[in-house]
C-alpha cells in the first residue's frame, strides 16, 4: 500500500482491509448520483471502501513522498486532509507543483450542486480544502454553482428552486472564506453562453452517449440534459473558458491548467474529461480527491442535505448540534461504563471520533483521544463532548463570516470580472477593467 | 385526397399516385440528417412520397378551405408556394389565423443550419416563404443559425468555420429582404445562455435518449450534443427566450405563440417540441412545411451544399447558371426533337420545370407551359431557357440586395434588442430601448 507511510495513526481507522472478503449482497457505488459502500449478508451498510475506489478508478494515492515534495515546493505543512488521508488520492498532482516550483500560472476549480437552503458540515469539506490551497497557491479559483443540473436531475426541483439554492449556497461558500479578488462563483444559469458555452460544445462533440453510460451508469430512460451534463462541468476545467480572467489570446491561455479539488464521487466526469482534454489541444486538469464525511448514522453512507437528521448544517444552533450528536451520532463505544473500560471504544466506526479526524487540527491531541478511547479511558460521552465542543466552534465561525455576507458582496463574487494575483499572466486584463 | 381541390394543374407533376407499389429495395427516410425518397428495385433514386410523409408525421395537409380562410383572413391571395402545394402540409395553422383574426401577438421561428459560404436557390425557399409571411402578418421573426449543431454533427467543420458560415449565411438571409425592424437572427454560439438556455434546460428535463433515438434514428454512437440539440432547437418555439422582443412578464410572454415556417425534414423536432409544450405551461407552436426544391440532377434527393453541380447558388454567375441548367438539369423530355413533338416531355421529373414552379410567379404562364411542353409543342431547349431566365432573374436580384448588407447591418439585425411591430403587446420594452 503505497500511501500507508504518510497516514499517522488515526488515518487506520478509514483503511480498509484488502483481505475483507467482497461483499456477496450488494457491492460498492460511486458515481456523481449514488455513492454506497454496499450491504453486507447481514443487510448492514458497508463504509465505501477508498483504496479499491482509487484503484477502480485509476487515480493514484497521495504518498509520504508525494507530501514531503508538497511541503518543500509550497512551504506549507500539509493540510490536515492531506495528513489523515481524508483527500487521499490524486491525478497528476506532481505536474501542477512543478508549475508552482516554475511560477507558471495555473487555476483551482470546484463546485457544487445547490440542492438546499443550506449547506451541511460535509459539503464544507472540500472548499475548506480548497480556500487552503488558494491561500498556500495564490492562484485563482472559479467555482460552478450546477443549478441547471440540479433542476434537469430532479422531478422536485424548479429553475427558480435552483436558483434560490445557488444564492444560499454562494453564501455559505464564500463564508469560508475565499478572497474576493481570487475568486470567480458561478451559477451555470447564469454564466453559460459565450467562450463557456464552445468549449461545452467542444467538449460535447466528443462524449458518445455510449460512453456516458459507461461512466455514470445512466441508460435510455435518462434525460438528454442529464447526459450532455458531463460536457457542461468539464467545461469549466479549461481556462478559455474564463475570458474575463485569462484574456483572450488562446493559444496562450490554453496552456494554464487546473487542479480540481472535489470529493472521488465527481472523479468520472474528470475521467472523461482528461480523456478528450488533449485531443482538444487543452490541458489535462489535474485533480485531488477527498473522502466523505460520514453521516450522524455512521459510515456506510454520504451526508443528505434533504435529511436533517443525517448530517450537521451550518446553520444548526449550538444546542441542535448538541443534540443532534449525542442523539443520532453512531458510537463505537461499548454499551456501558465497565465494558468501555474493560474493551474500549472503536474509532473506525464512532462518528464522534471520525469527525475529530476532520475538524481537530492538533495532530496530537487527537492521537490521545484515539490511544484513550480506544484503550477504555475515555467514556462515550467524553469523546462525543470533545466532537460537539469542535463542530460547535467550526460552526459559529462560519455563521458569524455568514452573517457578514450581503447580496451586493454575493453578486460581486459572481460578477464575471478580472481576478487579481501574483503570477496573472494578463495583468492587462485587471488594469483595463480598472479603467 | 383532402388537398386536391387547392392543387392547380402545375400541382399534379409533384403529387406521387398513392398506388404506387411500395419499393422493395430501399425505403424513403426523412429526418433532419436525412432526406431520402429512396431506391427503386433498379437502383433509381425515387422522389420523396411528400403525401406518406405527411401520414407518417401526423400532419394535415393544407386544403382549399384552409386556403380560403388564410385570404379571407389576411387579405392576401396566398403565396404561389401555397397554391402549388410547395407549402404543402401544417400543424395547427388555424389557430394562427385565429390570432391573427383576434388580434393577438404571435411570432415567426425559422432557422438554418450553416454549413457553406454560400446559400444555393434550395436554401432560400424556406425564407422566401418565411419573409412573405412577416409582410403579411406584420409580426417579429427569429431566425436561428444553428452553428453549434453544424460544429457537433461534422467531424469537418470546426467552431471557427461554422462561425464564418454563420455570418456568410446571415448575409444571405437578410439578402431575402426581411424588415429590419421586425427580425432577429442569432447564432447559437452568440446567443445561448439566460433565459433562453433556462428553456433548453427545461425542455432537455422532458426528452430521453429514447425518445430521441426513436425520432431521429440516432444510437449509442452519436455524441451527446448532437442528443442535445433537440432541446435546443425547441427552445427558440417558446417566447420566453427572447425578454429582448417580448419583456420579462413571463405569464403574459408565455401566451404568445410562434409559427414555424420550415422544410419538412424539420417536423421531428417541433413534434417533439409540440408534446412537451403545454406540460411547459407554453404554447405548442404551429408549423408550416414545405418541400423541398430538387436537386439538378433529378428528384429523388435534396441539393447539397457541398455539390456545386446539385445547385444553384445564390452567389453563381448568370453564365454559370446557363451552364450548369444546360449541362446538369435532368431533363423529361424526349431523346429528339421529334420524338418530343410526338410524346411531349414528362414535367413530373423535368428539373426545369420544376423549377419554373417554384420560381415563376405567374400561375397562367407556367400552365401554359406544362400544356406546351407535355404537348410536344416546346422543346427541352426551350424550357431550359425560361428556367435560366427566371433564376438568373431571381439570383441577380438576390446578389444586388446582398451586395448591400455591410458587417454593420448584419451585426444590427443580429443585435438582441426590441423588435417593432404594429401588435407588439410591450411596447414598453421598444421605448425602453429608444432611451
Amino acid at each position: 500500500m503505497a500511501n500507508e507511510a504518510a497516514q499517522p495513526p488515526a488515518l487506520n481507522s478509514l483503511s480498509i482491509d484488502e483481505k475483507t472478503p467482497e461483499s456477496k449482497a450488494v457491492g460498492q457505488i460511486v458515481t456523481p448520483f449514488d455513492v454506497s459502500g454496499g450491504v453486507d449478508e447481514s443487510g448492514k451498510l458497508l463504509p465505501v471502501d477508498y483504496e479499491k475506489l482509487t484503484r477502480e478508478f485509476g487515480a493514484t494515492p497521495i504518498n509520504a513522498a508525494l507530501l514531503e515534495r508538497f511541503e518543500k515546493v509550497t512551504g506549507h505543512r500539509p493540510h490536515r486532509f492531506m495528513r489523515r488521508s481524508i483527500v487521499f488520492s490524486h491525478r497528476d498532482l506532481s505536474k501542477i507543483l512543478d508549475k508552482h516550483e516554475k511560477g507558471e500560472p495555473f487555476f483551482l476549480y470546484t463546485g457544487r450542486g445547490p440542492s438546499s437552503d443550506s449547506m451541511h458540515v460535509g459539503h464544507t469539506v472540500p472548499f475548506e480544502f480548497t480556500k487552503w490551497l488558494q491561500d498556500v497557491f495564490d492562484v485563482p479559483l472559479v467555482i460552478m454553482m450546477t443549478d441547471d443540473e440540479k433542476f434537469m436531475h430532479s422531478q422536485k426541483i424548479e429553475i427558480e428552486d435552483a436558483k434560490r439554492y445557488t444564492k444560499a449556497n454562494a453564501k455559505d461558500i464564500i463564508a469560508v472564506g475565499f478572497d474576493m479578488k481570487k475568486t470567480f462563483i458561478f451559477s451555470d444559469f447564469q454564466f453559460i453562453g459565450g467562450a463557456f458555452y464552445e468549449n461545452m460544445c467542444r467538449m460535447a462533440k466528443r462524449i458518445t452517449i455510449n460512453q456516458v453510460k459507461g461512466t455514470f451508469g445512466f441508460n435510455d430512460s435518462n434525460n438528454i440534459g442529464e447526459f450532455h451534463f458531463c460536457a457542461t462541468q468539464s467545461a469549466a476545467a479549461f481556462s478559455t473558458s474564463f475570458p474575463h480572467i485569462f484574456g483572450t489570446e488562446t493559444k496562450k491561455v490554453a496552456s494554464i491548467p487546473c487542479l480540481i479539488p472535489c470529493a472521488i464521487d465527481q472523479d468520472p466526469y474528470f475521467r472523461q474529461c482528461r480523456e478528450h482534454a488533449e485531443k482538444m489541444k487543452f490541458k489535462k486538469p489535474s485533480l485531488i480527491h477527498s473522502i466523505f464525511l460520514p453521516a450522524l448514522q455512521g459510515p456506510g453512507s454520504k451526508m443528505s442535505a434533504s435529511i436533517d437528521s443525517s448530517a450537521i448544517f451550518m446553520s444548526d444552533t449550538p444546542n441542535k448540534i448538541k443534540n443532534k450528536i449525542n442523539k443520532h451520532a453512531f458510537s463505537g463505544g461499548q454499551d456501558t461504563a465497565e465494558l468501555q473500560r474493560e474493551l474500549g471504544g472503536n474509532t473506525k466506526n464512532d462518528i464522534p471520533f471520525q469527525y475529530l479526524t476532520f475538524f481537530l487540527e492538533d495532530d496530537e491531541e487527537l492521537e490521545r483521544i484515539r490511544a484513550d478511547y480506544e484503550g477504555g479511558k475515555m467514556m462515550t460521552g467524553e469523546i462525543k463532548q470533545k466532537c460537539i465542543a469542535e463542530l460547535q466552534t467550526y460552526v459559529q465561525g462560519f455563521q458569524e463570516r455568514r452573517a457578514q455576507v450581503t447580496d451586493e458582496i454575493m453578486a460581486e463574487y459572481m460578477r464575471p470580472r478580472p481576478l487579481e494575483w501574483k503570477g496573472n499572466p494578463n495583468p492587462v486584463v485587471v488594469e483595463k477593467a480598472k479603467k
